[in-house]
C-alpha cells in the first residue's frame, strides 16, 4: 500500500483512526449486550458511549510501555470514561476486537470492490455492445486463426468479471464473522449472548466456532479470492498491450494532452496503464501464499498471522482497489480502430478461411486426412510466399470447390452469426 | 504425482486410457448431435460407437510424427472407424476436446475429494462427541492459556473442514463446464446444440463464453480451493504433532506392531504421518501459483497453461486425495490420553484460572488495571517458582476473595459450560 | 515429472536403482572408513562390497511391514551380505544417508543443467554472432523505440544465462555437502573421519555442522536458482513468441514437415514450443517456495522435507533440463527474417528516430522542452495519420535543422556503432 | 513496509528525498563525463552540480500533469538551474537513472543487512560458547532423540546465518550494476564512457548488456536471497517458540517490567518475537515470486516490473531489517534455563540412550534385527508405562550387557565429545 496506488476510501478502512473506532464499537456494543444481561450495570454501558473516545497518539504512547496494542486502547478510553471504564472487555480476550475488527475491515474493503467491478462490468458491458459486431481476427498462440468480433473478446472477459464478483460475494460471506468467545474460545467468562448481539450490530454472523482467533481458512479464502480477480486483470491487461503494440495497433489506451510517453523518444505512446496493472495483479497474487501459510496457527492460536494481516490486509485490498478502477478507466475510455482490425484481418491473404475450406472439402467427400493436406499445402504457400489463399485454391485442380462453394467459405458474416445468442448467454445471466 | 503418495483411483482419473476414454465419448457425443441436426448421417455416428476404439501406444506414436495429440488420437480412430470417421470433429477444435476432457477429470477428481472430506469430517465428529466433554488445556502462543476440551478443538477442525467441503462443493460447480466453440469460440461451423448435448451427457454446464479455451480463472478458483483444503490439513497435522511431542503427549499417532520409528533409536514413536502431511501440504499450495499465472493467456488462447495443468493437474489432486485419506486415518485411529491431558493442565499450579480471578476482583470492585496488576504480581511467582497459585493469592492480603469466591475461580467445571452449546452451532448446521 | 517433459539422463538420477545404489555405496564407503578406524572388522568392509546388493522389489516389500526405508533397504542388503551385514550403519542414523544422497542426486542433476546451460550458450552465442549487425527495432512496451541488431537481442539472453551458469555452480557447490554425525548431529557414536572419508569419495564436502539433517537452506537456494533460470527461460520464450506474432514475424521456431498446427486450422505454423516454455518455467518457479517452507524445520528436523523433497526434487530438476534442451533446439533451428524485420522497422514513417531529432534540435540550441514539443507534435501526425516522419520535419519551420542534420539523425548505422563493444564486454567475459 | 516493523535508517533509502537525491547525482556525475567527452560545456556540468536542487512536492505537482516523474523530476531541477539544463539527461533514457537508482538503494540496503547480520552472528556466536556444553536433549520429530547441547544448537544456526551472510554479498554483487545505455541499450546517443564513469563515482559496475533496462533475472536473485534468508529466520523462531512453550520451558524471550503478556490472563508470557519474526518471514518470502515473474518483461522492457519494485523494494528490504533486528535482540537477551533442560533430558526415564544400548548389544555379537527388538521391546515399556529404562535392561536377561557396560551406555559425556571438534569448524571458518 503506496500512496501511489491508494485510492483513499480504501485506505481509510485500514487508518489507525478507523481500526480504533470498530475497536470502540465492539466493546460499547459489547457493554451494551452485557448490561442486558445484568452482567454489568446500564449506567456503565450508557457511560461508555457517552464519554468514550481516544487519541491514536496516546495509545502508541501508552503501548510503547505494555507493548500491548489492545490494552493501551483500552487504558486510554478510560482515562474519558472513568471509573465505569472497569466494565469494558469484560471476559473478552484481544482477539475477540482483533478479529471483529478485521472481519468488519474486510468486510467494507470487500464491499468497494464489489463497487468497483460493477464500475468494470458496466465499461465492459457498453464497449462490448459498441463493437459487438466489429470484425477482428481471432488469435491462438499469436498467430491469426479464424475472425471473431471485438465485442465478444469483451464479453469474455465481462463473463470473468461477473464470476469474480460472485466469488468476491461468497467470500465476503466467509469473512464476515464475529467471535466474542474468550480467551480459549469456550465462553466460559462471557456469554455467547455477547457475541450474537454485537454480530448483528456489525452486520457481521457468529462464528460457530473459534478457538482464541476465527479460524484463518477465512482469510485464505478471501485473499485467494483477491488473487484470481488479480489474475483476471492481468488477463484483460495483457489483451490491451498486445492490441496496442505498434504491428498490432488495434486498440490504445487514452494519452491524455500534456502526456508524454518517454523522456528521450517523443514518438512513444505506450499501454503503461495496463504495464502497471499487470505489476500490481502480481502484488495482489502475492497475498495469496502467506494468507495460506497463516491458517496452521499453533494450538489456540500464535500470533504469527498478525504482522502478515496488518501489511497485506491494506496492501492487497488497497492495490485491488486501485487496479479495478484503473482498469475500469482503460476500458471506459479505450481508443479502438476497427479499420486497422480489418486490415489484420486481411493481412493473412485470406487464410483464415481455411478451415471452413477444409470442411467443404469433407463434406464434398475429401477424406479428413487430405482435405487437411491440400489445404495446409496452399496455405503454405500463402504463409511463406505472401500469395492470396483463394487464388491458390482456384488454381489447385485437387481443390473440388466450385466458385459458389468458394464464396460460402469466404464469408466473414459466416463467423458472426452467433454472435448475439452469445451476448444473450453473458448478459442476460447475472 | 508419486505412487508413495497415490490412491489408485483418483490417479486412475489420469491415467492416458481415461484421458482418451473421455476424449472418444466426447467426439461420439459430438457426433450423436450433429447427427440429430443432419449435419452428419445418422449412421456415421452409430457407426463410431460402434467400431470406435484406441490403443495408448499406436497414438503415441502417431503423435511423434505430427506432434499434436489430438490429431494423432483422431488418426488412431479412424483406423478403427473407417470412412465414416471423416464426420468425427467436424467444425471442432482440438481444445474443445481437451479443455472439455480436463473438466470431466477434474469433477470426478472433487467427487473423489468430496468422498475423502466426508470420510475425514466422519472421523472428527466421531472422536469430537468421543471427547466432548476431556479437559484439556488451551494454549495460546504455545503457553498454557484457560481450560478447553479436546472435542472442542476437534470440533473447530470439523467446522474448517465442513466449510472446506462446502468451498470444494463450489470449485466443482465452476470447473465443470463444457467448451464446443470451435477455433475462436465463435461457433461458426458448430450449432450450440451440439456443446449443449453433450454437456449433459457428460454432466456439465455448457461454458456461456469460450475463447479458444475454457476461461482459467474457472481452474484457478479450483487449485486455491484445493490450496485452502491443504492449508486446513496442515493446521490440524500440527495440532497432533504439538500434542505428540514428548513433552506434551497427549495424543499419539497409532503406531503399528512391527513399525519402526528410527533406525538408530529403537526407543523413537514419531508422528511422521502428520509430519508428512505437513509436506504434502505445501505440494498442493505449489499448485496454486501456477495455476494464477495461467489466467492470463494471449488472446484467444496459448498453451502455456497445458503443461502446467498436465502436471499439477494430477499432481494436486492425487496428492489432497492421499492426504485427505491418510488424515482421516490419523484421526480414526489416534491415540488419546486424558491423564496426560489433566496432568498437563496442572501444571502451572493452577495459573490456567488467572483470569477468573481477574474477573473476580473487577467484580468485587478492585479497578481492572489495579486487579491486572495484583494478579500478574502472585502470577509471576507461580511462574518462576513453581508455587501454588491458590496458596498465593490466599496469602496476599490485598486479594479481597474468601473461600468461596476463589472455589468458584478454580472450579473447572465453569470452561465447559457452554460446549454442548457449540457443538450445537457446529454439528446441527452443515 | 511427467514422461512427455522428461529427458532420460536426468529421470535415471531419480529412479529407485540409482537412489538405492546411492545409498549402498554411502553405507559401504562408510564401513570401509570404519574399518580403517578399527570400529568394524576390515573383512566386514569388504564383504559388502562384495556381496552386497539389493532389489527395488523386496525393499518395497519390507519397507510395507517396517514403514521405514532406510531399515528396510539394510535388511535387504542383510540379506545378500549375511551376518557381516551387522556392521553396516553402524552409529548412523537414516538422515545420514538420505541427506547424502540428496546432495549427490542434486549434485549430478546440477552438472546435467551445467552441460544443458552450454548447449544453449552455444547456441545463443552462435547466433548472436550470425545476427550480430542485422538491423531490428527495439521495442520498449511493445512500441517501436529505436533500431537495434536482433545479434544485440540474443548477447543480453546469452548474458543472462551466463550469470544463470554461474549461479547454478553456487548453488551446486552450496548442495554438495556430506553429512554422516548420527541422530542429532554429535557424532556421539560415530567418528567424523567417517563423514570426511564419505564425503571425498562421492565428491562432497563434509556438514560442517548438522543436526540429524543437512539444513535446509541449503536446498531453498539450490531450488530458488532453479527458479531464476526458469523465469530467464520464460523471457527469452517470451521474446521468441512474440517475434513469431502474424502481425510481427520477424521469426519463427522450426516447423518440421509432417508437423500440423491445429486441428482445425491447417494454416497454422504455431509458437508451440516456447508457449510450452512458458508454462514449464512456471512449474519449475512453483517448487521454490515449498522449499523455503522446508527450512523451518522442528528442532533437531522433522520430515516435513521430505515429501516436499521426493517430489520437486525430480520434477524441478527433470521439467528444467528439459526445458533448457527445448529452448536451446530452439534457439538452434530458429527461422529468422531480417526483411520482415526491416519492414517493421520502417513501419513507422521514421518515428524511430525522434529521440535523434530532439537532441538535434537540442544541440541547436533549442531548449529541451521546447525541442520535445516540437518532435512530439510531428510525431502525432505520423503516428495518428500515417505520415512520413522526415517530410513532416522537412515542412516544420520551426524545426530549425537542414538537410545534413536530417540525414544524420535518419542514418541506421548511427545505432549500430557500439555493437561491436558490447559484444566483446558479453563474450569476452564468461 | 508500515512503521510498526521499520526502522528508520533503512526506511529512509527508500524516501522520496533519497530517491531524487540519488536522480540527481546520476545526471551530475554523467554531465562531468559528458564535459570530459566533450559533448556538453564543462561549465554546464559545475552549473548543474551549483545550482542542481528540487523539491518533491514540486516535482509531485509536475508529475500530475505530464504522468512521467522523470520529466517531471528534470523539468524542477532545471526551474533551480537554469539554461544549462538543457544538457542535463542527453542521450539518456529514463530507466538509465532509474534502474541505476535501484542499484544504488538495494545496494545500500543490502548494506545495511550485512552489518544487521553481523550483529546478529556475533549475538549467535556469543550465546553458543557461552552454552557450548549445556546439555539438553535433542529432537527430532518433537520426540526425544539423543543428547545434545544448547551450543551446538545455536552453533548451527549461526553456520546457517554465515551461509545467508555470504549469499547476501553474492546478492549485493551481482545487483550493483550500472546501466546508462540509452533508449535500446544501444549506446546509440551515449558513449559508454558515461556508464563507466557514474559506475565508478557510485560504486558500481557498468552492465555488460542492458536493453533499456538492467536484466530483472539479477533482482529476481537478490530477492530470492532475501527470502532465504527469511526462511533461516523463520527456523530459528520456531526453536525459540517451541523451548519456550510451557510443558518445555528451556528458554524464554526477555519479558520487560510493565509488559503484558495477555489483556486477558495476566499471568501469560508469550513467545510474541519469535511469533512475529515468523510472521515477518512470510512477507519477505512473498516478494520472491513477483521478482521471478518480472523477469520475462517484453522485448527490450515493459514497465510491470516498476509498480512490483515500488513495493517489493521498501517492503522485503525494510521488513528484513526490521526482522534481524529484533531476531538479534532476542537471542541476546534470551533467557536461557539449563536445569529445566537437565529436566526433560530426564523425562523420558533414559531412553534417550536407546542407540547406544542398541550399539553395544551388536558390538556384544547380537544381531542387529534382534538387538533392535530387544531395545524396542524394553524401551517401550519405559515409553508406556513411565518406567526406568536402565531398570528394565538390568532385569532382561536376553540384555547381555553388564553394569560397567551400561553405565557407559548411560554416559552423558559420551554425547559432548565431539563439541570442541564442531565449533571449530563452524566458528574458525567463516
Amino acid at each position: 500500500m503506496i500512496p501511489r496506488y491508494s485510492r483513499p476510501e480504501m485506505a481509510e478502512i485500514w487508518s489507525p483512526e478507523s481500526r480504533f473506532r470498530i475497536w470502540f464499537e465492539i466493546e460499547a456494543h459489547a457493554c451494551d449486550a452485557m448490561a442486558e444481561l445484568g452482567v454489568i450495570p446500564k449506567e456503565a454501558a450508557a457511560a461508555i458511549w457517552e464519554r468514550g473516545a481516544f487519541e491514536v497518539e496516546r495509545i502508541d504512547e501508552i503501548e510503547r510501555e505494555t507493548k500491548h496494542d489492545v490494552i493501551a486502547f483500552l487504558t486510554n478510553v478510560a482515562e474519558h470514561v472513568g471509573p465505569e471504564a472497569r466494565f469494558l472487555h469484560q471476559g473478552m480476550t484481544s482477539s475477540d476486537v482483533l478479529d471483529t475488527c478485521l472481519a468488519v475491515q474486510l468486510m467494507r474493503a470487500a464491499d468497494l470492490l464489489l463497487a468497483d467491478m460493477d464500475r468494470l462490468l458496466a465499461a465492459l458491458k457498453s464497449r462490448a455492445f459498441e463493437f459487438k459486431d466489429t470484425l477482428c481476427v481471432g488469435r491462438s498462440h499469436g498467430i491469426h486463426a479464424e475472425p471473431t468480433t471485438f465485442g465478444l473478446k469483451l464479453a469474455g472477459h465481462y463473463a470473468a468479471f461477473a464470476r469474480n464478483r460472485a466469488r468476491l460475494e461468497a467470500a465476503r460471506t466467509e469473512i464476515a464473522t464475529c467471535a466474542i468467545s474468550g480467551a480459549v474460545g469456550t465462553f466460559a467468562n462471557i456469554d455467547p449472548f455477547v457475541e450474537n448481539y454485537v454480530a448483528e450490530k456489525l452486520g457481521l454472523t457468529p462464528e460457530p466456532v473459534s478457538t482464541q482467533v476465527i479460524p484463518r481458512d477465512r482469510h485464505a479464502a478471501f485473499f485467494a479470492t483477491l488473487g484470481i480477480i488479480a489474475s483476471s486483470i492481468e488477463n484483460l491487461a495483457t489483451e490491451i498491450r498486445h492490441l496496442q503494440r505498434t504491428e498490432v495497433r488495434e486498440a490504445e489506451e487514452y494519452f491524455s494532452p500534456g502526456q508524454k510517453g518517454s523522456s528521450a523518444m517523443p514518438h512513444k505512446r505506450n499501454p503503461v496503464l495496463t504495464e502497471n496493472l499487470t505489476g500490481l495483479a502480481r502484488m495482489v497474487r502475492s497475498a495469496v501464499v502467506p494468507a495460506m501459510e497463516n491458517v496452521a496457527l499453533w494450538h489456540e492460536r500464535d500470533i504469527s498471522h498478525s504482522s502478515v494481516e496488518r501489511m497485506i490486509g491494506p496492501d492487497a485490498t488497497v492495490t485491488l482497489d486501485f487496479a479495478l478502477n484503473r482498469l475500469a478507466g482503460v476500458m471506459e475510455k479505450l481508443l479502438v480502430y476497427p479499420d486497422q482490425m480489418q486490415r489484420n484481418l486481411d493481412r493473412l491473404g485470406g487464410l483464415v478461411n481455411s478451415q471452413r475450406v477444409l470442411l467443404a472439402l469433407t463434406q464434398a467427400g475429401v477424406s479428413r486426412e487430405d482435405a487437411y493436406s491440400l489445404v495446409q499445402r496452399n496455405a503454405m504457400k500463402v504463409w511463406l510466399e505472401g500469395r492470396d489463399f483463394r487464388k491458390e485454391l482456384e488454381s489447385d485442380p485437387e481443390v473440388v470447390l466450385d466458385a459458389a462453394a468458394l464464396d460460402t467459405c469466404f464469408d466473414p458474416s459466416y463467423h458472426t452469426k452467433r454472435v448475439d445468442q452469445i451476448f444473450e448467454r453473458v448478459f442476460n445471466v447475472g
